[in-house]
């Protein structure tokens, strides 16, 4: 029997997509609705086999779904379930992909309280720059880690079943708590990502930016990569975990005056001592997470 | 009949060795000899087939050689031109590989003076974290620039041979004034190279050092790339272009307090259209650059 006999996928992106491509690959799932703001996206979505149908309206679509996931622009979520909340059922799961969970958590409470046994936030760490249905994949989380973060008010077996599905797309789950999971996502990842498109959006507003783009070679292509990414995520992903993001980049600020003071006073020692250090931790971390 | 006759690699790593391989793919040198700081590092280089042979000093390595590439770190610049002075013979051409070329074109005013028509610096664009005659591969200037920063007493004809080698490796030669080179290459190069060392050195220094590391993903690892550069080849770098580095990081603090203030105001849409406009200038610059 599968995991999941009817799913509803709430915003049929690249991570929604995946989600229902990966579980029709397992055959862990019955049927997939997907639900979205505009219906030419779930057509493709259906043309792409990626859902079975578009559902109607939310009524219907939720009607008989036992596993809901979803997949919407962070500073959607909470309008999102306040509009699913009258039509989800007592019994059905329903999980998130946002990358901040504080926010989630705070939504949760105040739009599904009636529904606190079986709403269970998640966050697959499964970054691409793309976005979109077409870029959906049934590999994308394959030996990728997704963060599970359970309400205290959970009941274990819908635990059990988010961390199920997750594990049937090949992540590998951890649980943390949300705080934690925002305070370390603001340094691994959102951090980078506002430091990726602050130096494009610099270079870009130059007078020679020409010029500049064009001398610029595998590096800056690398550092940038993901100054391609979705600007309406980021940009809500940075509204709903601000206090966190602005932590680290100040942290980071306070690195970057160092640096500056070692280029100033012509400290090569230092400098490449730094470097050395840096170096050292970078190869460790690929090492270990080939 | 070949391009050159006999080549002297000083400094046979990454970009030496790879231009000796080069050169001999495309038949277009007779003898490679290798000059370095360790006997043990030029016979392992002997033994890939990267030099003919190791120079056993600077006279004999020099004599009779039509073309002398300096491949070492930009801080040593200085120094080996120094020693190699004396033993340069009148008709040799001499090129560089250094990251840098104001501190190059001091370095030659001050030790090359004799040899003004015959050096032509030059800067191969084909960056990579890897480093050492293991790394050496004969396709690594192929399809990527060469910039030439001619000095006004050359000989055009050096300035064509050198010109014509980097053509040999398969790369596409443009031509710039030194303190252009310098202020590019600091926006697009070293500035990023520096906040990839500094984010990966500041993380590694907290005390939840390993649990941030533990949940990096993709995005992480291409932003951090080039943190596994060679320590000492950036030292020298910083070093030798600090003035424009420095000037580049302070444009980019600007930036970054712009991201930081428009965080602390929860300005949503300048987040966006600043992530709209970075990401549509890397968008285009990709399309532009496969």
């Amino acid at each position: 029997m599968a995991l999941i006999e009817k799913l509803v996928v709430c915003g049929v992106g690249l991570v929604g997509g995946s989600f229902a491509l990966a579980l029709k690959q397992a055959g862990e799932v019955g049927r997939v609705v997907g639900i979205g703001r505009t219906q030419a996206a779930l057509a493709r979505a259906v043309k792409l086999g990626v859902i079975d149908e578009a559902g109607a309206d939310l009524a219907s679509a939720l009607d008989g779904a036992d596993f809901v996931l979803l997949s919407v622009p962070v500073g959607q979520t909470d309008a999102v379930m306040e509009a699913l909340a009258p039509h989800l059922s007592a019994n059905a799961v329903l999980t998130d992909a946002g990358s901040t969970k504080t926010d989630v958590f705070a939504a949760v409470y105040r739009r599904l309280d009636a529904h606190l046994a079986n709403v269970v936030p998640s966050h697959p760490i499964a970054g691409t720059e793309k976005s979109g249905v077409d870029a959906a994949d049934a590999k994308l989380f394959v030996g990728k880690r997704t963060v599970v973060t359970p309400l205290p008010e959970n009941d274990p077996a819908a635990v059990e079943k988010v961390k199920a599905a997750w594990r049937a797309c090949g992540a590998a789950v951890v649980e943390m708590a949300p705080q934690d999971h925002d305070r370390v996502f603001a340094a691994v990842s959102h951090l980078p990502h506002l430091l990726s498109f602050g130096l494009v959006h610099d270079l870009a507003g130059r007078a020679n930016a020409e010029l500049l783009f064009s001398h610029a070679a595998s590096g800056f292509r690398d550092f940038t990569r993901i100054a391609a990414s979705s600007p309406e995520m980021w940009r809500d992903i940075c509204l709903a975990n601000r206090q966190a993001i602005v932590a680290e980049l100040d942290q980071y600020l306070g690195e970057l005056a160092l640096i500056r003071s070692l280029l100033l006073s012509d400290n090569g020692d230092r400098l490449e001592l730094l470097f050395q250090e840096a170096r050292q931790a970078r190869n460790k971390w690929a090492e270990e997470n080939r």
